[in-house]
């Protein structure tokens, strides 16, 4: 199984994994190791300590050189969306991770592997292996790919308010004029309603409704990023 | 101050930062930029942001690489004493970092350039500022000399047992035999007191007592440690 695993990440990925029995360790379940006393194998949670760390650093280096302007309260916000269970589960179903992790049967039973905390752990034990095995770069270039296009893709958009993420995402490629407009006000005293409009350089991308001023700037720019990145595709 | 800071840290560490500006924003505190507003300057938080994943980081591989055999569990609580705020202030003040933090009048007055809380914000920072300066090499250097000695000083013994502590220790330079022997069980029912020895190689190197042979064991560890420390000092 380590053999088309390394297969898998070869002709997937480009990666040559030099240290197999690295790599099995890194895909090997405790309950595995339990029902095979004889074998001498290793699980995975000392290498997914150390993927962990390894995340943190490359997703901070990441987004703080991508968002030169977003104070550190947001930055915690955005990494915290990136690095939870939830997105690495995701990241390793994505990577097809959940094939080749080596489980007991009684794991195995109680459906342990689709489960997101282990597919969450295994996800960070592969990246402290390959952080291991083939250095830094390695692990920047695999992140690049895996993680890093979902910014773009919006999955973290909840960490980061709208107008922020509109504003970074159009500003990427240099120096925009990014402006809100209010078309009208109406509405009750005690249901008001706001309309706005969001423009780049001149240009209007997206029309936003809500219940004050700023909610109708979101939606404006929520719009606006909808349109941008269906444009995109 | 910062071409003090600059010759402070070239002098005592060797290291010649490239960006004063990255290392000012690294040891300025908000309400220096607020009492400040003409000079458009930076504080250091967004740095600390990454300053701590990079901590995170080369602490986790280091005791990963040192200490094959510690279960994850172990190595989660050792990391955790080491990159704690208290650690961090501690190793801030003895690099004399509190000298050179730029802090607006109030928090002066309050007393902020002893406070922990700051120190170990600061201490990060700077860790972030070397790291984008100077690499992830000149991390490594600076912390090796700076946290990882403090290992072999016992001050995290409290996260790690004292029998981990000890063969950690000895194992460093190689395999040795350590052993444990009962020398006495006495005491009464409720009050029980074993005694033992550890010997290293067949030589005794320290006795403890306790009120189980575990607890006996522990201590006898820790006096060898104790004494291993001192002769070694």
């Amino acid at each position: 199984m380590i053999t088309e695993l390394s297969e898998y990440l070869s002709s997937e990925f480009g990666i040559q994994f030099k240290n197999f029995d690295l790599l099995a360790e890194a895909f090997t379940q405790a309950s595995y190791v339990n029902e095979h006393p004889k074998e001498h194998l290793k699980f995975y949670e000392r290498i997914e300590f150390l993927g962990d760390a390894v995340l943190q650093l490359y997703v901070s280096e990441y987004i703080y050189q991508r968002y030169p302007e977003l104070p550190q309260g947001k930055l915690t916000r955005l990494r915290a969306a990136m690095v939870q269970e939830k997105s690495f589960a995701a990241f390793a179903r994505e990577c097809h991770f959940d094939q080749y992790i080596r489980l007991g049967k009684g794991e195995e039973m109680a459906g342990a592997r689709n489960r997101d905390s282990l597919l969450c752990d295994i996800f960070e034990s592969f990246i402290g292996a390959l952080y291991l095995d083939q250095g830094r770069d390695a692990v920047k270039k695999f992140i690049a790919r895996v993680i890093f296009p979902k910014l773009d893709l919006g999955w973290f958009d909840h960490a980061v308010d709208s107008k922020t993420s509109l504003q970074e995402f159009l500003q990427r490629d240099g120096d925009v004029d990014i402006e809100y407009h209010l078309l009208s006000e109406g509405g009750t005293e005690n249901a008001p309603e706001f309309t706005v409009n969001v423009s780049m350089d001149g240009q209007v991308i997206g029309e936003g409704t809500g219940s004050s001023k700023k909610h109708a700037e979101m939606a404006a720019a929520q719009a606006a990023l909808k349109k941008l990145r269906q444009d995109k595709q």
